[in-house]
């Protein structure tokens, strides 16, 4: 199914590519594919607070450049596509639906979706701006992770990017900003095999990891 | 190297599991790896705004139990550990150091170190809480993400827990509540094999991406 499928390699193997094959076009088709094998990873409460917007047409392009650091300008205009990931702060309000659809076609239990629905979904009705914003924040990573390890899968290099003007990136893309909240950016396409890729450290576990 | 290293066995076939064998240990030496495995995903600037606690005594488990949801408490009493990924909003005072060791290891140009502390280091110097707490968020969630996967490289399950008492989360453990702010806790071991676990529903790509 994948055209890489070494877990060592895609995983150890990645690195942030800041220039790519500007001729390299990815489908639709396979954009949607990749995104839907990264939607497979976990949310808080199964929320999927999460929303995406590919950017992949020269005026889509132009529309970063208004609010993107020109530091990053070489992946907006090399990418095959940058996918925008949003968090979802009103994810919840489609919860009951989806744990009643889930009941209907008999993939859950009543007890479970009584669980879900009865614990979960009043916390949500009366969280705060702040905890919906954290739970969609981490949401929203989750599958920005799990999208860049399956791009490389397809035999994709990905770039994280931050560093834009907030302020701007959901109504730039006519999402409501009091409900989308940008997460990252993430170029995605053929590497261009004559950069050089700095070799960023990491700190150590042992210096950031207690045991209790 | 891995146990398992079928990648689409590991992203595909992950489930959360909440109940695990009580009697399996995993030894710190094989966490910290599996962290230092996790570790290797980006962050922002590469600021690696992460942090950790990995429970496994019983001392450990009786803290969580005063300030997580009884819910969760089946995962807190069986996983093998449970790891507390916190966000550590004060990443940026070692940024500096990291790029200038990166520099003297010949690992990055002067070039390079330059940009990064001559342009992202004032941002973060002069960012309002709010920002450095987004950014620590997405951090760790990365950093989460990619744990869970690795896991399960090594055969283990995990299950990503939130829903906890966030604001005693850090004092629990003796961290800063003003710099570490609780992002997820994953419980990690060997899921027991009569669970049955809910085949929760993903909302499709196609209903949550648009193409500009």
């Amino acid at each position: 199914m994948f055209k890489e499928n070494d877990f060592e390699k895609i995983v150890l193997g990645r690195q942030s590519v800041r220039h790519f094959d500007p001729s390299r076009k990815i489908s639709h088709e396979e954009l949607l594919q990749m995104l839907n094998e990264a939607v497979q990873a976990p949310s808080a409460c199964n929320l999927q607070s999460w929303k995406f917007v590919v950017v992949d047409s020269p005026e889509g392009r132009e529309k970063l450049h208004g609010y993107f650091m020109p530091f990053n300008y070489p992946q907006v205009d090399t990418a095959s596509a940058i996918l925008l990931v949003f968090g979802n702060t009103k994810s919840w309000k489609k919860y009951e639906d989806l744990w009643n659809g889930m009941l209907k076609a008999g993939k859950v239990s009543q007890e479970a979706r009584d669980a879900a629905v009865g614990t979960f979904l009043p916390l949500y009705k009366n969280a705060d701006q702040q905890m919906l914003l954290a739970d969609a924040l981490v949401d929203a990573a989750l599958v920005s992770m799990q999208f860049m390890l399956v791009a490389r899968a397809h035999g994709y290099d990905t770039n994280a990017m931050a560093g834009y003007d907030s302020a701007k990136a959901a109504a730039a893309f006519d999402l409501d900003p009091t409900q989308f909240v940008p997460v990252m950016a993430i170029a995605i396409g053929k590497g261009d095999p004559s950069e050089t890729i700095p070799d960023t450290t990491r700190y150590r576990a042992e210096e950031l990891t207690d045991f209790a």
